[in-house]
């Protein structure tokens, strides 16, 4: 039972559902419903999809999260991302607006939500942790800002394509003189209104002496609204004979249930995008609901989270909607509107799958225009170049991940940019962990610490020399600590021991055992003894398992205080060989510090 | 002129050149001679290419190295590993035997050569970093597999094709009955008595009153003796005529001048191959370099040897050679052999210019057979699978990275094997520290010291929760961390404070600061103070340069010590909020450990 509800969490939430809880959920379904019904219809444009595919997406999807799914408050369905991300994608292979545009949707929800719960149920939620939180702000802003560019042909009124940058524009400067003044002034009298609605109105309904709640409704229904009036005039005045374009007839039903395509040429041309969708669909859902669970004092599984998203998608899949995840904006709303369990979204998509049944002929003369309004009023929100600011002061590797993200997603494309993101940040993480910061230590007086001689007044014994290496070795870097040691001792001939501090070293691999056994062999050639300090548990655990610790000339020690101590010892006695010297440290009865080393490490 | 003498390391040792050393390497490049007029002829073989490219690819490139390269005792020429790869790369774009084959294999130089130079001029040796030990042992060994295989179709005089075993081993399998029983027995005894001179011969030698030198030098000799006996045979039995495939007719001629062709759809195809022949062609070439200089103190560098070696490979691209690179077997031999300077090398490349021009017409009937058993019975000295045992009782990572580098290498192919052996290592090191190891730490009795609590008798306080992440804080494990220190929190209702210590974070990116904050506001709503210990100094410059110290409840800590003692201090007084505590241990007059924090750290 447990482990049932481990996987089905809705067994968990939904024993203890009671009637407050159905009232908070019920008014938040309410809101939500109200604001989707337009955002729905509007990341469907910009999908390159039919107006109903957007709305069949936000219905079955929202149901199955709300079975598989461990957040309260995540609202899925189409974003304007993944919605710019399967755009992409298809745009690569079929033409936007035929049968075989849609039907590869269907099939890139299909790969997404079958990529989604093999993550989850191999635990693998973990891989979206490779993109670090700079390169996903970047993506986002950059992915705003080609959003915002490619909906203004639909301000304008003229035809434009492409998912990057520069064709975007290319193609609007190049139709420009097609504009169409009529939907020019709509778009932009939309597009000012929802500004304002953003900006003004709620501060205005406060004033107005409405409780904040309803303010927020009002402030919601703002696309609503615009929506309303825009449709009327269109209609009213036969704008749509005069080339504004309108949505035109959507069908009036349920989802419909469709059988996404697995034909393997198919599969083969989406299988990178649907890994990139997934992977950025999870990461920006991830991110909304732990933001959400935390105000609540609540725990989110990624794991399972993956196969509630994956559940949500194979259910696009099958009910003619395209890839969704979970949405910043509308799961906002949702906890904000006082959402207390997933049944919120079921009841959401009941809202949906009314309006889909009945509202669906009122639609037919809202103009594009009005969607672009709402999608560019939406994604604008979402820019933030300041990412770029905050990295260059902190960090110049994250800049460079965040600047490549944000420079390859603008002029070539989402996919370009969100990879070399992620393979930048790796690589330079790696580069930096190759060449790794390497500090001479001394004991800071009056303690047991042991600091950089170049920063503190350290006390050092011109005999001994340690180094502390800060960094796990491994392949990356172990010629370059072998590198680094012997340049540092040769010439150096007062010195007899060499301390490896490894206060910082995390592991030891195979490659950097090897470049220990070297360094001990030359340090040993060069009348030098080598030790170690501060060895941590499961690195001594492994190299027990070898011959390193029975070749190592001299000793292992618990600290580096102990060392420094049993080595000044060592000094004040007449020099003996390294075998000699530990012989002495035995016989004279100071056994404790060995013992203590090799029991307690 | 010490810039120059950086570049062409050649007017360094050049300037001291002295009788003693001219001698000395004159004996060295006999010896070399010897030895590599059969091994370049095998290895030409061996890449698919007529046996006179193995001559003219160890003239010129060898000269040129003696020029730009660093080591002194380097011997570069073609070797088994690179021509293997050179025929895998060639064979899959070209048919062997044809003027194409070996125009490409020109292309192919010239691609490494360049890409050799540009890595030395930019300083990029360090990638060669990425390959690890254990992953470069398994590709030797399984690549020593394959060679040894596809030889033994010169050994049955059959026809094979193929550079993965599978195919090799199937091909042979299939032509078994075309065996050519006289090839069959040059074959076996050639190789039978090249094992017997390995093994047998220089002991006897040595029994028999010759110097140590002098039995070596008759050791080295066997090949060529092999050579002449099957080569005599053949010619006064005349089994040519009888199936004994042999060398043929050789031009008799210096090196020719040839253009690589720079036709970009071949270079296209093959970029990847040239870029793995030139990384593993610089790894094995600067193993053997450091081993041999580090026997005679000597230091060589690793970007002047990419551009030593990327002049051998142009000079091979424009004389009719192929890829090559530093050799293990003959740069020892010339090691031993007392050869003092790269002068040693130039006086090789006469003798081979000489044999070149003589002893082509000699090697008419030399059985190609024998030449197989000079490849066979050298590339089994490198096959180890014991690195397989090594690494399993060592690290299951290394493990898992060599088996998959052996098993690829010999079943898919060299690229397919040495590629996954790269990825997968780096994939394993970012998984690991994408879990760090994590441990509550206490002070060990009578010391300063503090330790793992759950390997070792240690003091701790219920108030104080001590953390000690033993990884740098990166994208990878931000949220990790994260989960990690709310989780252990969560019920724990004594604890008042805890504390990072920093001792193995070597980084803080800006995905695992905004971690950090997050810890520490989520911290501070459970009413518990976050404080920082032994933050390393490169660390906690960048630290400085955010808002993070400011926003942060609590303090840093030179040491963990301090941090102990402060917040045991604390603890004896009533309880505060932590902003005051921090009051009131400044107005107590106790700022010296705060300010030692901030000045020292």
């Amino acid at each position: 039972m447990t482990r049932l509800a481990k996987y089905l969490p809705i067994l968990d939430w939904g024993r203890r559902y009671d009637r407050d809880a159905l009232t908070n959920d019920m008014v938040a379904a309410v809101i939500v419903t109200i604001m989707l019904i337009p955002q729905s219809l509007a990341y469907a444009l910009l999908a390159g999809l039919p107006p109903e595919a957007g709305l069949y997406a936000s219905i079955v999807p929202i149901i199955l999260y709300a079975v598989f799914g461990t957040s309260r408050s995540l609202a899925v369905g189409p974003v304007a991302v993944v919605s710019l991300m399967t755009a992409a994608a298809l745009g690569q292979i079929v033409e936007q607006g035929t049968m075989g545009y849609a039907a590869a949707a269907l099939t890139l929800a299909f790969l997404s939500g079958a990529l989604l719960l093999v993550m989850g149920v191999f635990r693998l939620g973990f891989m979206a942790n490779f993109l670090s939180h700079p390169v996903i702000a970047g993506f986002i802003t950059a992915s705003g800002v080609i959003i915002a560019a490619s909906q203004v042909k639909h301000i304008l009124g003229i035809e434009a394509h492409g998912h990057a940058l520069p064709q975007v524009v290319g193609d609007l400067v190049a139709h420009l003189p097609d504009t169409n003044p009529i939907t020019l002034v709509i778009g932009v009298a939309a597009t000012a209104f929802l500004f304002w609605v953003r900006r003004g109105l709620k501060p205005m309904l406060r004033r107005a002496g409405l409780s904040p709640r309803m303010a927020d409704i009002g402030t919601k229904a703002g696309p609503v609204a615009a929506v309303v009036v825009t449709t009327a005039v269109t209609a009213a005045f036969g704008l749509a004979d005069r080339g504004v374009a309108v949505v035109g007839a959507v069908p009036q039903a349920l989802p419909p249930l469709t059988l996404p395509s697995l034909d393997l040429e198919l599969i083969r041309l989406l299988l990178v995008p649907a890994i990139l969708i997934s992977v950025i669909g999870f990461v920006e859902s991830i991110s909304v609901a732990q933001t959400l669970a935390a105000k609540k004092r609540q725990r989110i599984d990624p794991d399972q989270e993956l196969i509630g998203l994956g559940a949500a998608n194979l259910g696009a899949a099958f009910t003619g909607g395209f890839p969704v995840t979970g949405g910043f904006a509308r799961s906002v709303v949702n906890h904000d509107a006082g959402a207390e369990t997933p049944a919120a979204g079921a009841f959401t998509a009941v809202g949906l799958a009314i309006a889909a049944l009945a509202l669906t002929p009122l639609i037919f003369y809202l103009p594009k225009a009005t969607l672009a309004a709402t999608i560019i009023v939406a994604v604008l929100s979402l820019v933030d170049f300041s990412i770029l600011k905050k990295t260059w002061a902190y960090s110049r590797a994250d800049f460079t991940a965040v600047a490549a993200t944000i420079t390859l997603t603008l002029l070539v494309g989402v996919e370009a940019g969100v990879t070399a993101g992620v393979i930048l940040s790796i690589a330079l993480h790696l580069y930096k962990t190759s060449r790794p910061h390497i500090a001479e230590v001394g004991q800071v007086p009056g303690t047991e610490h042991f600091r950089n001689i170049h920063r503190h007044k350290v006390i050092t014994d011109p005999a001994v020399l340690t180094i502390r290496i800060d960094e796990s070795l491994y392949f990356a870097n172990a010629r370059f600590l072998e590198d680094y040691v012997l340049d540092r001792v040769v010439g150096d001939d007062g010195l007899r021991h060499v301390i490896l501090m490894c206060s910082a070293v995390n592991e030891i691999d195979m490659s950097a055992l090897e470049s220990l056994e070297a360094i001990n062999h030359r340090l040993h050639d060069l009348g030098i003894t080598l030790h170690l300090s501060e060895v941590k548990g499961p690195v001594m655990d492994r190299l027990k398992r070898c011959h390193f610790l029975s070749d190592l000339t001299g000793r292992v020690f618990l600290s580096q205080f102990d060392a420094a101590q049993e080595l000044a010892r060592l000094a004040a006695q007449p020099p003996l060989t390294a075998p000699a010297a530990e012989d002495a440290a035995q016989s004279t009865g100071d056994e404790m510090i060995g013992e203590t080393a090799s029991r307690l490490v």
